[in-house]
């Protein structure tokens, strides 16, 4: 078995993430913020230090700056949804996941206007094209910090420094690119950061987060019980109960905590290190085999190791069939929920097949992915 | 140790769903609904299975009526604001927890109507006062089945009918009744149902639900991915798909799943016998410890085991500590989320001290609680 969808969810996990998961649940299973008592104060540490390690890997202020959410579609609409009023003018690259696109597209219908800003045909986009787009009425720029389809990576630290200059409020899309790459928010002048759980940083599905920047004020998106002000019918106005109502997944951000713990614990330089090996034999393989053609920008490729290709004129699906059932390798063909990076890059009609590394893939793995569609192009013919 | 806090979320959990969400993550790591290949079908088939137990437990239509969310704070969020629109007007009861209260006060801010039909001081409500409230703009009863606060059962089945006569939708909030009491949506004419995982169902935290009603039009609180009509920007207009964006918990689902097997299995009227003894025992004891007031209607209090009461002036916070750091025995103190319910029963001041039991408490435990107290009341004389 060779598994290559880890953009879509990573696994294997690291062991202490199922460890922690199944630890927490029979033994820390109080509900957190709520009661006072051992178990609930156990639960509501365990959270805590689950902000504490997520803060510190993105250079956050504090962990109160770290809401947690179900998945990164969750964070992405409390943001969008947080900031956007009737009137205000967003900008969008072109390959936005539907994660970012669909809400936006949904309050197009309540009189928010909505620029995309079109980028190559590899996916990479011009700064320039960025700042030509914005208007008097821009309140937002959300941008995807890595391309799901084609793993091409966006100029974030640069359209970053453009929207504060104009105190237009910069959200960033991390789903790819958390736990990989460097994400600094200070650095990068990064305003509000969704990210899922359960890819770079191998926690369990059922997490994610959105970071909050100090000052960024956002409207609720779901109220309801915090364990706080409760004599309040208006869901306090602190982070992170702002933005979180309900009982939290306690085990599964404990799990969390413990994944980000092992990236901290390998540095990313040596995850990235070893995903780019395995992306740059892929890529070199994949030059040999007839007919193979590979999307997104050449430079980027291996950068955040997620490969798109198509093979002759094999539909995707079909292709992502034969290499599950004869050879037991998963990747995801299709569009990947990014019809409009799939519009950009001209493959709307057969998607693509792609390829997506983690740390736990092996060279053994790729060289077998190499050798099958090496098989499928010569019998195809 | 003794945990009372069920109320809050169940502890512990049946050994099955511990195994099960250990085994899901280890074994069965692909997001259900994206991909296609094995492991992406292995755990979409654990959600659907999931959808396919909780329909037949509740007598949902199909499994695609039932739709997973973070907790019932989410779920409830997705009715309510899925439901109204500035002018509709909406009925609770004065029992309701801040996750249907704080939504619907938000809602108040852009033009929707709330009234609140008040409840007797033991938090019963007379269905004709529901009747009474109704507007021609009623467009919403929202309410809950059974108090967090005094496990007061309400009268769904009437209110059901009255909304259904009038073509209003009806909305249960059945954080403390699933898993307790039977519920059947048809009979009770439930619309909506937004429940827990990780209270009665026995599942994990990170999981709860929404179940909605066929023909019964939501507009979505979020959108995103859905891993189907991926060309579309607009929000696939099927269920569950409508409601449910992004990577959903697959590793809670499935132990949610168990949770719910391990109450079939046990058939929930053993459940409900078992909680009703321990409650009618614990009230029992009450009565004659000096200083003890419980609150509630008499005649439902061992119905849900959820049990409030106070001891002479000591504040709730107090008597909780006393017994979580004397005697450990963990009990919720405060308001419970729900200043509405304490206004009602005329406690919003110092709150209350609450008992709730699972299938899992015994009888020796609730002698230790009694035994405590009493010793606690004739300490402070």
């Amino acid at each position: 078995m060779a598994y290559f969808d880890n953009a879509a969810t990573s696994w294997p996990k690291p062991e202490e993430v199922y460890k922690t998961v199944e630890n927490v649940m029979r033994n820390f299973g109080g509900n957190p913020g709520r009661s006072g008592h051992k178990k609930a104060l156990e639960a509501a540490r365990l959270i805590y230090e689950a902000r504490e390690v997520i803060a510190e890997f993105l250079n956050a202020e504090s962990p109160t700056n770290i809401v947690f959410t179900m998945n990164a579609t969750d964070a992405l609409n409390i943001a969008i949804k947080g900031v956007l009023r009737p009137g205000d003018h967003v900008i969008t690259s072109s390959m936005e996941h539907n994660s970012v696109a669909r809400p936006i597209y949904a309050l197009t219908k309540c009189g928010v206007e909505w620029d995309i800003v079109k980028c190559a045909s590899d996916g990479t986009l011009d700064p320039e094209d960025v700042l030509k787009a914005i208007k008097p009425n821009t309140r937002l720029i959300a941008m995807t910090h890595a391309s799901n389809v084609t793993g091409t990576v966006m100029p974030v630290e640069e359209i970053g420094k453009i929207a504060r200059e104009r105190e237009i409020v910069f959200l960033v899309d991390a789903a790819q690119s958390i736990g990989v790459l460097d994400i600094d928010v200070k650095k990068l002048n990064i305003d509000l950061l969704a990210f899922p759980g359960h890819k770079g940083l191998y926690g369990p599905q059922g997490t994610g987060g959105l970071y909050v920047r100090e000052g960024i004020k956002l409207t609720p998106l779901k109220q309801g019980g915090t364990g706080s002000f409760s004599e309040e019918l208006m869901q306090p106005d602190i982070l992170p109960d702002l933005l979180e109502a309900g009982t939290l997944n306690t085990p599964g951000i404990a799990g969390l905590a413990e994944g980000v713990r092992f990236l901290k614990k390998m540095g990313l330089s040596r995850i990235r290190t070893h995903e780019e090996m395995l992306a740059r034999r892929f890529l070199e393989g994949l030059e040999k085999i007839e007919g193979i053609t590979v999307y997104g920008c050449p430079k980027q490729r291996s950068e955040v190791a997620v490969i798109s290709l198509n093979l002759k004129n094999l539909d995707s699906s079909e292709l992502a069939f034969l290499l599950d059932s004869r050879y037991d390798i998963q990747v995801r063909p299709g569009l990947h929920c990014s019809p409009l990076a799939h519009k950009t890059i001209g493959t709307i009609e057969r998607g693509t097949v792609r390829f997506s590394f983690s740390i736990f893939n092996t060279i053994e793995e790729v060289e077998k992915a190499l050798s099958a569609l090496e098989e499928i192009s010569s019998e195809i013919g």
